[in-house]
């Protein structure tokens, strides 16, 4: 059996998400929806999410789907991206280095809902919304009904939807275009 | 930003998980619960999982909990057990490859919950109980109240508590060590 587990995203990711400053919900959204899109050009899912620095909008981690290419069902976009911002912060909680959102180009699934408590992000966005994932065929999980409300009182702040319409348009272009649906 | 997560386990575990069978969920729990007790002697968080195939009893991975050594929340005994299983087997879609039950030392958070209906095991089963978990200080998350039912709904066949006093032993020595709690 293998003792180690290896997720990446594409390097070309690094280069824009460097320096790359966004402090609205709005500019943070369109680089996540691109990253998405990208994603699709590459046959993945049609999926991204990063995590910026709410205080000066930097970028910490950008994320994308990578459940194919890795062979792993948790490879997801969000999953990627707090991932990697803790490990490149080298933290657990990144609460303890600054106050941080998680921007994804869709509502998070059920694996992604419970794993944001445990993050240390003090919001979430989301551009498309659970029914513009399910439209195109995809699975999002017994997710609680009011998930919103307890990430809420958990103090963790939830945005969205935002910029719904160009979001869900890459969900489109990755059904017209055949994707696979896992 | 780093592009690539790294997440390992003790190397130790795989001569103890290669070549291991288990037919029975008690012969299952019996190796999760030394697995975690390994954990806490590492000082890493009390648990750990393993997937096992379920028509001839062999472990195809080990996973404990690598919240703080690999400085990733992300890195529940759970999650690391599927991760690795999926890459062992070099699919993403476990039922692809056979017929396989998670078997966890606790009743899975939030996160872990919500990944299972997306690893592809046809059965899940747990050792210690939520409240036996939130009794040593550790959050199990949103998770829905139905919870069991929504996974019988999708088709994983739930078992526990298995060997619960066995396994809430071990949470209890985690916490009479002094133990981090994230």
């Amino acid at each position: 059996m293998k003792t180690k587990v290896e997720l990446t995203v594409p390097e070309s990711l690094r280069a824009y998400a460097e320096g790359f400053i966004a402090t609205t919900p709005e500019a943070r959204m369109q680089a996540v929806i691109d990253w998405s899109r990208g994603n699709v050009e590459r046959a993945e899912g049609p999926f991204a999410a990063g995590v910026f620095n709410l205080d000066n909008g930097s970028c910490i981690a950008a994320g994308v789907n990578r459940v194919i290419s890795s062979g792993c069902s948790v490879a997801h976009g969000e999953m990627m991206a707090l991932m990697l911002a803790q490990q490149t912060l080298e933290v657990v909680n990144l609460a303890e280095k600054g106050r941080f959102v998680l921007t994804t180009s869709a509502q998070p699934c059920s694996q992604c809902f419970g794993a944001i408590p445990w993050s240390g992000v003090e919001a979430m966005e989301f551009g498309a919304t659970r029914d513009d994932v399910e439209a195109i065929g995809f699975d999002e999980g017994p997710c609680p009904e009011n998930w919103r409300e307890l990430l809420e009182g958990r103090n963790i702040r939830v945005t969205g939807p935002v910029m719904q319409k160009e979001a869900a348009a890459v969900l489109q272009e990755y059904a017209r275009s055949g994707g696979n649906l896992y």
